[in-house]
């Protein structure tokens, strides 16, 4: 049995009132896409026991595979497995497993669980039961006779996924996607080819032969916030023979953007300067003035960042700065806390302070406030410390707040990498 | 004539690969909240003629007003503005006013109008065209007269606005909003109640009455991470008076939540530390471990945090906490860097080095590695220190390294609340 369409609803009044921005679709139609299979269409509808039930029969009446979330919580709004099941035909019961993983998350949480949630240990009878690692509501697989004219077998399947966006997508990651793995037709090889230091338009523009003449592989370009991505996806029949058609594709970008590409495949920017770290044996630390503890709390995100990350100091005020960094009065009195030699001597004071091989310092203007004639919003300067000196880096970055402090951050870890593959 | 039901469908291959986030339909989804409409449905087809002509028939039937955006572009995959003219049995008609504006945006901007463009100027005959500000492409507000067996006279209203952000909230907002105003019937307000220190299932059981009994004004329960949230909606219809209702279900909430409810409005917790802070005109620091940055970074969000942030210190290794922040080789040879005491001793250092009235600490096991039998993956100790002394506070946190991480950052924030309201 193959899947060659799908539809995904989403379901929750916060999504219809606009108070929650539905990132669930985006990253499950990605994900469809991956698997070679084609979605159609994207729903919104409330918690409303009518409506979604015609809209399941509708979608499930045009495609193979109907993906639903949200509506899984244990309160009397949370109808969607119900409502699914009866649309299916089955009836909810009990199972015990799923009810033992939630007392179980409750027990870690030192906390009684509310007779409520039982509620949400009624599953579909006969269905594959999703365990959530992240939460407490179990999402479900299971099939739906739908017989159409031209197919009196026909079965559609169901998967239904909690709404939360982190319990969502562990548990399709980790539980859904092998199933459907298994039932798709065709299969897609994709490499990404992540870049930094150059902006999408150009970055398509010095490879606008290749993307005008793709047919298969397909090269589609992605901006993200600082940075830009190449996804490279080739698809291959069922019985076609595997021929590696992404390689040379991939050799006329690396001649193309040298160096301003830092990984082929997924790792982050972060990933790949923590790797290079381990790699070279170096420990490193941080001085943040706009970013505030964001490079810090980033980097950490790394499982294992403890073996090369030993800590940081947030100097957001001048006294911090000369107090716990050193930088002279001189510098902050006359050049002022966005400069160059601030920069320079906040990552020289750190990597003294905190012991470390290589500190990196990052102090600006991240805006909306501060901004002078001299000094726009957007001025930041980057200094990385290590045995063998100093080195500064200026950089005009553009945007809000947030957008200024999130592109610093990849510039510290930018020049950690860029340090490191020429030691 | 009046609009009581809406349905919003955004065309786009773009949203439907998941490539692009639809926040389109949040915005407008809000906007017709304000309205007093109600969105039973919201719709993500891609650029395919006959499955957006089933669409928007379907939608149609079903709703008083079709809102749709996308696909008004110059390109050949553009189809929006003629399949809804088609559904609706409109011609469409050069429109030179729209063609001008056109040739005026592409003068202001000193480049030549492609040919393609003049596509753009093609609107259905007796359509209210809506002026694009910021773009080229105009929208459009139009009906179609789409009988049903209880009203053989109904009208549905189509409104068509382009797809980028930019252009469709500036022309929804200037131009569509107003005439949708004339013809709505009822209008919402909306209070929301939001809780820290309570899961949702438990608050929801602690006001089941009120939820059950629920008419006007409604209640509804959200999930966040780590904390939850009340939407209390209230509907005056256009010649009722407006009585308030809101308040007297805030006030039975205020009595059985007490000091869980951290803000009534959209203050998020920080903002609501951050003003306490102010208000008190206290300074405050941060020793952070686990969390690494992570509230130094977020507190920082606010603009204006200068004035009562000074710095922190990322002591991520251990050796960083006992020289940095004098945390004693006993505590952490015998009881371990996630303890009460290490905790304590933390935001005791962090506020003797930093020299602010309070600082607070946070240490603890993110996981995934790093547990023990006795110290669990989302054990964590966060410490406030100010002049008055120490206060620890332990917490158990469920789920992965990120939720951990940022659910103790709300700790933190929620720590400073609770002692600042008590001064």
């Amino acid at each position: 049995m193959s899947i060659n369409s799908a539809e995904i609803i989403c379901v929750g009044t916060e999504l219809l009132m606009g108070h929650t921005l539905n990132t669930n679709s985006a990253f499950l139609a990605r994900e469809l896409v991956s698997l070679g299979i084609s979605s159609y269409r994207q729903i919104v509808v409330g918690d409303n026991h009518e409506r979604l039930a015609e809209q399941i029969k509708e979608s499930a009446s045009r495609a193979d595979l109907v993906i639903l979330t949200g509506g899984l919580g244990p309160t009397t709004d949370d109808i969607t497995m119900g409502v699914a099941a009866s649309v299916a035909g089955k009836e909810l019961v009990f199972d015990e497993e799923s009810f033992q993983n939630m007392s179980e998350y409750f027990r870690r949480l030192c906390r009684n669980m509310p007779k409520s949630n039982r509620k949400q240990a009624m599953l579909p009878e006969g269905a594959t039961i999703l365990k959530n690692n992240n939460g407490t509501a179990p999402g479900a697989i299971f099939e739906y006779a739908c017989p159409s004219d031209q197919d009196p077998d026909r079965v559609v399947h169901f998967v239904l996924l909690p709404g939360p966006p982190s319990e969502m997508k562990l548990m399709f990651t980790e539980q859904a996607r092998p199933v459907l793995e298994k039932m798709s037709d065709s299969k897609f090889v994709t490499k990404f080819v992540h870049l930094f230091g150059i902006g999408e338009s150009d970055a398509a523009e010095r490879i606008s032969d290749l993307i005008d003449a793709q047919t298969n592989p397909t090269i589609a370009p992605y901006a993200a916030e600082g940075e830009c991505m190449f996804r490279v996806t080739q698809r291959i029949g069922k019985d076609e023979e595997e021929k590696d058609l992404i390689t040379p594709i991939i050799d006329v970008m690396k001649e193309r953007f040298g160096q301003c590409i830092y990984e082929i495949g997924t790792r982050p920017l972060k990933q790949v300067a923590y790797d290079l770290l381990l790699e070279k044996n170096k420990t490193v630390s941080f001085a943040e003035s706009c970013t505030a503890g964001m490079v810090s709390s980033e980097f950490v995100d790394i499982p294992g960042a403890s073996q090369v990350f030993m800590g940081s100091v947030v100097s957001y005020g001048n006294k911090v700065k000369s107090n716990l960094l050193g930088v002279s009065d001189d510098v902050l009195d006359n050049l002022g806390a966005v400069s160059r030699e601030c920069a320079q001597e906040m990552a020289e004071g750190a990597r003294k302070l905190l012991g470390t091989d290589i500190a990196v310092s990052i102090t600006g203007i991240a805006g909306p406030t501060g901004e002078s004639a001299v000094k726009p919003v957007g001025l930041v300067y980057l200094a990385l410390a290590d045995e063998k000196g100093t080195e500064v880096k200026e950089v005009h970055l553009s945007g809000n707040r947030s957008r200024v402090r999130h592109v610093a951050v990849l510039h510290a870890f930018n020049m950690i990498r860029m340090r490191l593959l020429h030691e």
